[in-house]
């Protein structure tokens, strides 16, 4: 009986040798067809075209597959031709790795994020409320060595009663209170129409998690050159997220900072779920600098030193926290940001910011 | 044994009692300060105010309760203050039942959605792609007997590369489409800035799922007049979604519409899940005319008449279908859409347009 | 450049069927071999052999695919023929309506459940408590014309230290309050080692949501010949549902019910989300009746009237309710049972035991 | 006006000290009770006395609290009552670093998981496949250091036809393998009824992802002396983990190591996420040695040394890893597991098993 199988897995190798003669042959007319397609300015997809070799295939069929295995099968086939010319595109992904093997580092004026560039910090309030806070806030972290400073003067918030930030007077205090402690200003973008104004006020822009797939910002950001630090959405895939940073790079902007800030789970202990998989897959699979707000993903003080050793072992470029002078009064998030002394033990514990992130570039690099 | 505990709880209901004393006392004099902070236009939470308050207390405290539970006690109880204070203003809330007890009957034209109003059915295909497939889905719908047509110009796409809709020709071609059949015109818009198009063209204007929380968005389309039709996000829970819709009616706008549209589960039968808990407590909670869209609900054409029977035995006030004459050559939602037989085989399936749903305003409405 | 197109899609024609040929031949041969190997009682795949199979045609390549695509395509071929004999498989499942294509009535003693016949009640306590309790809730329901009592006497509790049920004693009340109203007991088995008093005790052994996976539990339940109810996991997939059904038919008990009970979400306004999508697939893909535990998915008293009418329209062949006589003092679930009157009025709004659901079998058993 | 604030604020703090006041008294009543109740052996909690109470406060109130209101937070002040026990309560739940304060070290014979000890890391095969299989990975794996072998003989499988494992024949080999090669056994029990056999064979009693809430298992293993490593669920709270392993303290085995291997979420680039933070949670939260299982956390082999480096960075206790000399052939998990050149690579890459963990126990011990 084994000599049986054995002659049969013979007949089958000779089939399979036959099978990819044609699907050789089958590939080089297809891609001819697409270069005269393209050369017409048409489309390479043609599901008219698709039904009518379908047909004529299950018109021809008779067994052992049923007509919708052969339907499914050839699909398959054609599939694989157009998943050639996929892959062809998917190296054009501008974000892909496949496109561009070197680390994208982002230069904030002389700020350098990403590559093989220590692990960089942006601190500062959640938002931005009065002049007292912001200038008590940035003189107390630039004094620590912080060079990037993050608060909101524009606040996406779920309830339309709740505080909504001081709108272009926060980006003047920001703005002002940066310039007095040499440091650069990031904050969020909420609408296309700002962002002359914010062209002159900041130096990141900003792109919320619930704004990461808000197509028309990202559009319109992209056309800007101002560097941009894009949130993944709350329950956004990493694909989802990728996908938003082609929008911006598509647009002519090539300064984009991926920046994780947990995912919504079941969990009640916290507010959202740090997913360090993520970064580790943006890593891998674009080349652009990635940041984890360790506030946000975990919601609880007692979690950013931990957080903050998982996000940097795992190969992330720099770390954000929101530090407040008194969270207890904040207009938000009061629960979250740490005060100067929480900030200072923070330092102490994290070795910030004398990080070194040696090995980041190689664990993902090289392959 | 017995006695004692008996002599000691009549020892607890006099307590209870002196309880309910101070408490009533001390609500009456918060209530108090709260008109006279109202009349100077200060917010009635003072975060220092409260840390005094609790600091006092605490030195006060000689046990049993430790100084942690007595500040978590009282912090109740000054809660409880501002939650009788929250009461009130939750009846501020204009998207409330208790704001506004009878349903809200948003009239298309002379088409009404809502209240005891029969279930509406609004088709048409996902994306306008040329005059001919819109003038032919128009035309099918349209003989038998829809009256609201949906089509999108502009559509949010996660992979820049894909097709994004014809934007304003697609508007136009839609419009012409409806005005030679007599229907209502739903289409999507995705930033402010083509509001003045929209409104020249469209009968609704339809928020999408992942623009649920652009708030931009949401308050320019707040001052439109234009009925909106409001998309819950893919994870958003039902509270976020109705805060959108009060960030609408906030602005101006009262002809708002929500609609379900399947939530991002771990299930891969589907596409999205849909929520019926969610229709229930939409229109619990508020009085807004609530649609499902049972296409991109499930996903699949085999579950398009369960889902429908499942939405209008919930209470849903109107279900949303997509509609192509030729799904298998469609730019977008192949697998979904359903071509006109399957269009009249679905109308037969669930008894629409002659679906009346009686009962619907009594499930909610008498409590 | 037209023609030119005619005349190479001419030749993809060509190159279509004669790959159509090979590949026919080919699932000839596997078909031959997959015999031999059923023959002696061999697996079908063999990873070594496809192994040295895709070696070989690696060898072979010559462009333009890649050897990574020459290898994923015959791979998908491969697993076409996989497939193929996986079709073959499935209908073996024997929960499968491929398998079985008419609907399965499970009767419990003289009360059907499934098919056309009317959507059953299952009504009781979340826990029996006491005689009194048992005996009070059990009058109760039979007198409204229920048939079937559920009431729980091993309780699987998150935290050790809660109410755990009342044991073998929870059984004996359970039993004895059934057979004096006439009523069947269903009853949640958590252990093979308990089988033996079930079987002597209840009528309906039920698998609770967090033992849906306990697969030693599943072969011992499926060695018994009582009615099985199988409740869905918190977060399992469809698939995983179904599976564990199969386990169950698989040694050899037919009587199975299936029973969604709501999926983990991130809704905090309900404890769990009613998955009707979960019901009509359940419906779709086997030919087991399908309950919905109303009280389960929602969380919420006010949620039940809505979600049964959903449950009912979307094809459930009955309901699951939780009835106590006072929830208030009840030890477990008091915000979600129904008291007498509550159930009164719940009978009343839902028009059960009267409800027939004309055209269940129809939505899904006609394809 | 602000002087009329000030006198009204007086009044408050008068009020808040009165209130404070019999606070205070009730409580010490409520303890009294308390214990003559626990003298009685009756049950804290009484539903039907807290009704009568609450009865009486309502029909003592004249607002301006509402009825609803009152009863509220009233029952806010019992709860806090009742919390007040619970917190004592809490101290004794087993698991709990209020209980135990200093990190558990769990010994597998001269083994020691947690505390200060260097992480350890567990590896071997998904499945036991064979004695060949078996011998070889676990020769590999001991030349390299490694001292805890995992290998498992009864494979939970969602299909009931995938191979489900040797069963006793497995454990013999596993056992042989670890003894030839001085290597401590870990294998998953999915019944109680096998207790007897495991004791005999393994060193430490896997609980799996899916049996984390089978209640019965879990007080079965509580009985025994061996070490068990308790898996997450797959999509467990860190509560509902917790409180599983409560199950088994309180049973009388102190000897529990808590496993993340990953939660579902709605990612598809990876199997499951894993949670940095349950991690971190769980150190700070129990005195519990933490491993994560880096293979099933992500599914995929290019994140196994990311991930090792987050969790170690965020203070596991340990790692598990999947290791088999030919994963493609291998009876499950082909995608995930490495073969013995990754597994070298995965050493040099992660610094194994020379690998310390300083401040470990300083990051969640010293609060």
């Amino acid at each position: 009986m084994d000599d049986q199988i054995t002659a049969l897995r013979a007949r089958i190798d000779a089939l399979n040798l036959e099978l990819l003669e044609r699907l050789s042959a089958r590939a080089q007319v297809a891609e001819e067809i697409g270069r005269l397609q393209t050369a017409q300015g048409r489309s390479h997809y043609d599901p008219v075209r698709e039904q009518a070799m379908l047909d004529a295939l299950v018109a021809a069929n008779h067994g052992p597959f049923s007509d919708a295995t052969v339907k499914s099968l050839l699909k398959q086939v054609f599939q694989a031709s157009m998943q050639l010319e996929e892959e062809q595109d998917k190296v054009q992904y501008l974000t892909s790795r496949r496109h561009h093997r070197a680390d994208t580092v982002v230069w904030v004026g002389d700020v350098p994020i990403g590559g093989d560039h220590p692990a960089v910090l942006v601190a500062g309030p959640c938002a931005i409320e009065s002049r007292e806070q912001v200038e008590a806030t940035a003189a107390h972290v630039a004094s620590r060595g912080v060079r990037l400073f993050r608060g909101g003067a524009y606040k996406p918030r779920t309830d339309p009663y709740s505080f909504q930030g001081l709108g272009e007077e926060g980006l003047r205090l920001g703005r002002a209170a940066c310039d007095a402690h040499g440091l650069k200003f990031v904050a969020e973008l909420m609408d296309a129409a700002d962002l002359p104004v914010f062209e002159r006020s900041v130096d990141v822009i900003q792109i919320g998690a619930r704004n990461m797939q808000n197509f028309r910002l990202l559009k319109a950001v992209g056309r800007s050159k101002l560097p941009v630090l894009l949130k993944r959405g709350l329950s956004a895939t990493i694909e989802e997220w990728v996908m938003a940073a082609e929008y911006l790079l598509h647009e002519g902007n090539p300064n984009v900072i991926l920046c994780e800030r947990g995912i919504r789970t079941f969990e009640r202990f916290t507010r959202n779920t740090l997913d360090v998989s993520a970064v580790a897959l943006a890593k891998l699979e674009t080349h652009l600098p990635v940041l984890v707000d360790v506030t946000h993903s975990g919601g609880r003080r007692d979690l950013l030193v931990p957080l903050t050793k998982a996000a940097l072992a795992v190969g992330a470029d720099g770390i954000m926290l929101e530090v407040h002078p008194n969270p207890a009064v904040a207009l938000s998030d009061q629960k979250q940001q740490v005060d100067f002394e929480g900030f200072d033990a923070y330092l102490d514990a994290t070795l910030f910011p004398e990080t070194l992130s040696p090995g980041r570039t190689e664990l993902y690099t090289e392959r």
